[in-house]
């Protein structure tokens, strides 16, 4: 189902985090902003549900990441009065590299990347008495495209029902700035890295194949869903949780 | 219920083990054995489940690492087969000590050196096309003593259905050597920790507490029941995943 009322629907997820947040008991919202549209969204929402003085945004950025993305995380939090910290990783990565065994490839580097970001946020979150926000959106998430363990740990996570193509039209409606509206979206793991190259289809086309599939039974018509569906189907993994013999 | 036939327990749990390896497609199982009971059961049972020979065992000691820990881990990992690499954490430890804003306590370090560790064990999980086999048992995970994306964050989780009185009496079963079974239970994170000064209660406590809650539709009777439930929901959080408003 297509969102179209977008104030509405910012309103919702504004209404999710301030409950989560109040039930917490916790007594800031940290998260990770990359210069990218969802985390500026998530960020965004967030100010605007506990205010921007109690939302701690960390920008963290590695050797490959441009300098237009410090600039642009810079005027979101100015905009919205998000506090802003800049903790770089590269030191960090570093040290990870000179482990027995260490062998560099952009995946293997992409991952732990992902993931010394997370041991950041979540260590900031616990000196700071916070909550961590997520930024996954519904099209990442199902498709998979993300680092288990990594960008999708989070305390909450209010984009997870929304498309890609969503979080474009509520970000605009939000009041992200258009430079990063307009920015072509990547995880920024290494030079030049784009989701639309990686993933092999826009986001356009990949959300109208989830659409069509989640109103079709997961059953796929034609060879851009049969691909998009494969995707899905081999990362089943990442959302559910880790095989057990629990029942509680 | 309490677990009577350890036997057909073991192999029940191999079973689990071995299904779940299969179905990932995955070649190996990567797991952290820290010398302690559970990660010597998790690893002893894949062991039995999958070959030692696919199985890679990693002892990530700190600087608070006791020097026996590591032997015996290269004991058990001998009697079963199992591969075993030393990958120490101190130096990584360090470079997130250089962050701005760094502050040092117990619970902040040793909820870092949890999270370094779960990365480097999906570092090596990625290079050798592995499964991470977690350790956790139904105590700490229902009590929440535990890391959040840290030891929690894993494959698969065998154990998660037994109390560590049941890992106790498994881990006798299947060979564990005598040396891990009468080691005082401690997460490691700090010299002189034990879990059991830290939850202030003895594991037999923990687990009559917790069987008779679970029993008794989680009504408190007493005082140590009632001390026990006030942790139990006070960490529903880690066992719940992040709030969110999809519907999938």
């Amino acid at each position: 189902m297509e969102i179209l009322c977008e104030g509405c629907e910012c309103e919702k997820i504004e209404q999710m985090i301030r409950h989560t947040f109040w039930s917490s008991g916790r007594k800031r919202i940290v998260i990770g902003i990359s210069g990218g549209i969802d985390s500026a969204l998530a960020g965004v929402l967030s100010s605007k549900a506990i205010g921007g003085e109690n939302v701690y945004g960390y920008f963290l950025p590695s050797d490959v990441t441009p300098e237009k993305d410090k600039e642009d995380v810079e005027d979101l939090c100015n905009k919205f009065g998000i506090n802003l910290a800049i903790v770089p990783i590269s030191s960090i990565l570093r040290s990870f590299e000179t482990i027995s065994g260490y062998t560099e490839t952009k995946y293997l580097k992409g991952n732990l990347m992902v993931r010394i970001r997370m041991t950041l946020l979540y260590y900031y979150a616990n000196l700071n008495d916070g909550l961590v926000c997520g930024t996954s959106n519904k099209t990442e998430y199902i498709l998979g495209y993300c680092t288990k363990h990594g960008d999708e740990a989070a305390d909450i996570q209010p984009l997870l029902h929304l498309y890609k193509t969503d979080v474009r039209r509520l970000a605009k409606e939000a009041g992200v700035p258009e430079t990063i509206l307009n920015k072509e979206p990547s995880a920024g793991l290494y030079t030049g890295q784009t989701d639309e190259d990686e993933i092999g289809f826009s986001y356009e086309e990949i959300d109208a194949a989830l659409r069509s599939l989640e109103e079709n039974g997961w059953r796929a018509a034609g060879k851009t869903e049969e691909d998009i569906l494969e995707k899905v189907k081999n990362t089943a993994h990442k959302r559910n949780g880790p095989p057990n013999l629990l029942k509680f």
